[in-house]
């Protein structure tokens, strides 16, 4: 399986300037070795712009204005969305009956037509409307564009600080991983590129370790309040973490609540729960870390208005 | 009286290079016309850290280890002590008693010296110690390397937008809105530059209309929320303000709060209540305001936490 290559990620980057935000780099005042990468600040609240923009850029001019449609209803397809309409291309998000009300007027604001399905007909739903209209779909992580995409967070990481030594990241389906550690690793071999997931949705260390695709059951994953890292890996993701993640660590629910509580407070950042781990695993698993100038990839801020509230005032 | 030139200002952006945080313009997602300049992003929470590094920067060599002096307790004591640090000068800060635990915890862990005093000897304590050991008193605003300091916000505006047509900014004693003003006005003298007070501080506005510095009782300013921009102008900064600001409009403490939950909803930042009120004057008062492409200058994200949940989960 042939993998994303630094050049394309190099060759995203030239798509996404203009409508995706140049994060810069935060330090911290409680860490002189950590430094912050607030992909909480682009304008959908979330990293996934920079794969979305990347993907609708790529699009054949022949099918183009037959528009991009995704089954997401999270951060990607208010990311494509977003894209889609900054491009001038039609965009379709099916979304599963019963999803936050907030999350589909989101979707609607963007300019984006929204199909309400019954939440086991997503994914053929979306089909049928590619079949129908010759609509692109556009998938969440399982893509090499999307990687592409994703992985200009790992070019402008190293470009503001050409000497880091670790770079954390959070793993769902791992398409901001798989991209990270290609960039990263392409540009900086010695530079350490480690995963951070949920323990509650560890499936991640679990594929590497196994060799394979591992899915946990919903049961499990339901568990975790990071809903952005419930996601398994494709066969896609894992062969690029295989190749270029040099680990990965876990952290628990009350860790991942208390450095939500200190980016709020302390870098005056807006996180959701699947944005804190990286931090997290550097506040609380600096012993199963590499040492040295760190980076957190704080991957975006759609949070619960009470869950903000909650995390702010915790003592 | 001789004021800050696009050159002193051009100067300062080469001192706090590395020290203070490159803030990107971030587009807003409800208004296609808004862009932000999040100073809450800086690793002390506020603008206040440009011109503190500055002034700083430009320090004697033969009074530098003698160390600085400050008696804000704010946004500014806290900037300064990083600044210091920064830079490894000494430096002291003389706090009211009473103020917050929070902040006094804060300024000491940046390494600086805290002076506890009865509030009404703050200045006279600061003065002593400068007579004392030779220290270099940095003041918050009335002082031409601070206003050339925060001026390096208007400088990065026009570079990142350089065609903005409206740029808002936060008016309390002037340091900022001097300095932006400057630096708009003398790369792009068709930009307006409007500062944004709260109505229950619009003592800026008065002294503009009279042509002096007016101060308003603290009884009147203590009732804003917005409690960074309470302080009055002085005469350089006044000066400053006549001869570059096209105008000042006000806001009430209930666009404030609109405001703030705006931005930590939709645009994912922490912010104080002085920090809002450009973006409330774009949202509620923009029949006050020239049309077009406007920046609004989000000064910063120091917040009580308390306030932070309330503003979050109000309807």
């Amino acid at each position: 399986m042939g993998l994303v290559s630094l050049a394309d990620i190099r060759a995203a980057a030239v798509d996404i300037a203009g409508v995706v935000t140049r994060t810069p780099l935060m330090p911290t005042p409680w860490d002189a070795a950590l430094w912050l990468k607030p992909e909480s600040l682009q304008p959908v609240g979330s990293f996934k712009l920079r794969g979305a923009t990347h993907a609708v850029a790529r699009l054949d001019p022949a099918v183009r204005l037959r528009g991009v449609v995704t089954h997401s209803s999270g951060n990607h397809g208010q990311a494509l969305a977003y894209a889609a309409r900054a491009a001038g291309v039609p965009c379709t998000v099916v979304v599963p009956e019963g999803a936050p009300r907030v999350k589909v007027d989101r979707i609607r604001a963007l300019g984006a037509e929204v199909v309400l399905v019954p939440p086991a007909r997503r994914l053929a739903e979306a089909e049928r409307i590619v079949a129908g209209t010759g609509a692109t779909l556009v998938p969440p992580f399982d893509d090499r564009r999307i990687i592409a995409g994703q992985g200009t967070v790992g070019l402008e990481i190293v470009e503001d600080l050409p000497d880091v030594e670790v770079v954390l990241v959070p793993v769902g389906g791992g398409g901001l991983s798989s991209g990270v550690a290609t960039a990263v690793k392409g540009l900086r071999p010695s530079t350490a590129v480690i995963g951070v997931e949920p323990l509650l949705a560890a499936d991640a260390r679990e594929s590497l370790a196994v060799g394979e695709v591992v899915v946990w059951d919903v049961e499990r994953t339901y568990r975790t309040s990071a809903d952005g890292l419930r996601t398994h890996l494709s066969a896609l993701t894992l062969a690029h973490l295989r190749e270029r993640l040099d680990g990965i660590v876990t952290v628990t629910e009350e860790e991942i609540g208390a450095a939500m509580g200190r980016l709020v407070r302390d870098a005056r950042l807006v996180v959701e729960p699947s944005a804190a781990v990286a931090v997290a695993a550097r506040l609380f698993r600096s012993a199963d870390l590499p040492s040295g100038r760190t980076v957190a990839v704080v991957t975006g801020g759609n949070v619960d208005p009470t869950l903000l509230a909650q995390v702010v005032t915790a003592p």
